[in-house]
């Protein structure tokens, strides 16, 4: 059977992947007493006079809402709140199998910005954090700004973000393995949409001095037809020579290729004119911008994807769960540039020396020190920034 | 130690009731690919190409959000939506509990009724139904009116209307014990609020003939000073000849009183000069209109109250849990008057001849047969309307 057919099977019989579980048992009337009324009545007293001490009393300190409007669903594009549904709650199982962290998915049935931000903002008091996810460029970057300064908890859109610091985290391995420094190599991001500017925005910040933005009309210049405002912003830091030209005049001598972008659009002759030793990070799904076996025929050294059947996957879920649980911990207000950095680099170094090759420069999903070790960074980050 | 005590220190161990579980085992990447990428996109899609299938695959079909604005909660008052968070995670628990339905808290940060009313329809694609909770009058009759005109998942206040489903079970059963007859005996609601409205609403579907309502001011007539437009159209169907007077005047006689008013305002007195079998269920909370003691003394046939320490307790636990699984399994759109009247009597039904008697008039919050017999009742009386 497909994975599709099998998937299908299965959602039907679970007829939805969460449930939601009282933590304790309801079976006398004393039990009811203490869990309901009218005992409740002393948290909600105690939470009306200290509001802090939300935390210490309900879901508040271990629960995140998974919010889209469905409109940029995996590789589906716009297919709205209530088809997007089961990959909400898909991620949701992860944020609990993963990092112990409740999460539920907050489908909205709407589309505009404006009512998007203030939706999040109404529905906040029982979250400890906001997920966004699926939702398309450009407003997920408004969204996500506006969300951050109206609320007090951490609001992260994981398709930018989670995907830049997995990335992020790869490059470091992958340089470590070729032996380069990141102040010394040359990098093209391609694909300048959401998730191309925030991986090489962390990209930057981590210590890359070299970025070049491509999308599909060729080098993000200042005389690139159709520039848009994120993308011009991103020339004060990416591209200092202000350079034209295409993806392939890009790529000659180049160190590193992250593709965000579009299948097959790298070619062997592209990954051919890099320089010795390429990085070759090829995301696009589920057909990469190249396949491994010809980037790695045409000279790249270390080759990653989005793909679990190739090696190297560049996965979400060992990023996600551990961020939110660390920032839970720690109370902090936002995710912070200083604390994705430190979850990349905690995920890198999960990587011993003997354990890294061409094909193992990201720790495995399912292994256990995985979130603990990027929950302890983040923690211990925002801890530091107070 | 008090039960004050202990819930707050239960609570602080806790942090938080619920817990969000996934359904299924996520331990290899084959149980990744099936659950969320790439398999997800299956269920997706056929939910994009069919939206009605969205309750063969996803959590919408067997899930409801407790909504709150935290404007009047439990005896507390107008404490926010922050501090009516350990309330709203209990009922979710409850839900779980009793009825096997997934409920998860949404407390809302605003109490305007068209911002209300507005997150509740964005919100709504994750959720199979809607218990909004703790909401005050007289908002709460527009918000949830104007939500199940914009939506078709059912919406359902339970504050009116679960309280009024279980009043009116004990109160067949209370007729039922001194032999009267609903469309015979004069009744009396002392309470002209969201909950005494709408249990005057019910016993009027069931077959009550004369019901008079009081609030502090008196009976309700038309020449009541400062009466609201609720009451003011409760005034087609109850106190027909248009009566003014005190409580105590409307009691003179009356067979039944059913306060949902204030501790205390019940006199021995006022008791006294009812009917014989007198039936009197005082559920101001914690200090009933009248301890049950007094009101037996002064000769009432049949007592309950809100008090989980006295015989009779209304309590809306052998209610909700069952009439959203029934609403739920049979997808009805609204929780209508009839799905309400077949609640009532399933629970009603419940108590056997043998079992009846004065002090044992609805059935046991743990009796394991009421949520099955109300789910049963409500999705069948669903069924039949189609």
């Amino acid at each position: 059977m497909s994975i599709s057919d099998e998937a299908l099977e299965k959602h039907r019989e679970w007829q939805g992947k969460i449930s939601t579980e009282p933590k304790m048992d309801i079976r006398t009337r004393h039990d009811l007493a203490v869990a309901y009324t009218p005992g409740v009545a002393a948290p909600c007293e105690a939470i009306a006079a200290n509001p802090e001490s939300v935390y210490d009393y309900t879901v508040k300190s271990n629960t995140v809402a998974v919010v889209t409007d469905g409109s940029a669903v995996l590789g589906l594009g716009n297919i709205g709140p209530l088809a997007a549904l089961p990959v909400m709650e898909g991620k949701c199982d992860l944020f609990k199998a993963f990092g112990d962290v409740n999460a539920f998915p907050i489908c909205l049935d709407t589309q505009v910005t404006d009512e998007i931000v203030k939706a999040c903002i109404q529905i906040a008091p029982a979250f400890g954090g906001i997920n966004l996810e699926d939702i398309s460029a450009p407003r997920c970057f408004e969204i996500e700004r506006r969300l951050n300064d109206a609320l007090d908890i951490p609001v992260f859109h994981d398709d930018q973000h989670g995907t830049a610091i997995v990335v992020l985290s790869g490059l470091i391995n992958s340089l470590r393995f070729v032996g380069k420094k990141a102040a010394d190599v040359r990098a093209v991001v391609n694909g300048a949409g959401a998730a191309g500017i925030a991986i090489a925005k962390l990209m930057l910040s981590y210590g890359f001095k070299n970025v070049t933005m491509c999308d599909r009309n060729g080098i993000v210049s200042s005389t690139m037809e159709g520039i848009n405002d994120a993308q011009r912003e991103m020339l004060k830091v990416t591209n200092l020579s202000d350079v034209s030209g295409t993806l392939a005049d890009a790529l000659v001598g180049a160190d590193v290729l992250v593709g965000v972008s579009a299948p097959g659009v790298v070619t062997r002759a592209m990954v051919e004119s890099m320089a010795e030793g390429a990085i070759v990070f090829a995301m696009a799904n589920p057909v990469p911008e190249i396949y491994p076996d010809e980037a790695k025929a045409a000279g790249a050294a270390v080759v990653g994807t989005g793909r679990s059947d190739f090696p190297n996957q560049v996965n979400n879920v060992i990023a996600f769960p551990g961020i939110f649980k660390g920032a839970l911990e720690a109370r902090a207000e936002r995710i912070t540039e200083p604390m994705k950095l430190a979850a990349a680099k905690a995920l890198a170094s999960l990587v011993s020396d003997d354990e890294l090759s061409a094909d193992f420069v990201m720790p495995d999903p399912f292994d256990p020190r995985v979130a603990p070790a990027v929950a302890a960074a983040v923690c211990e980050c925002a801890r530091e920034a107070r």
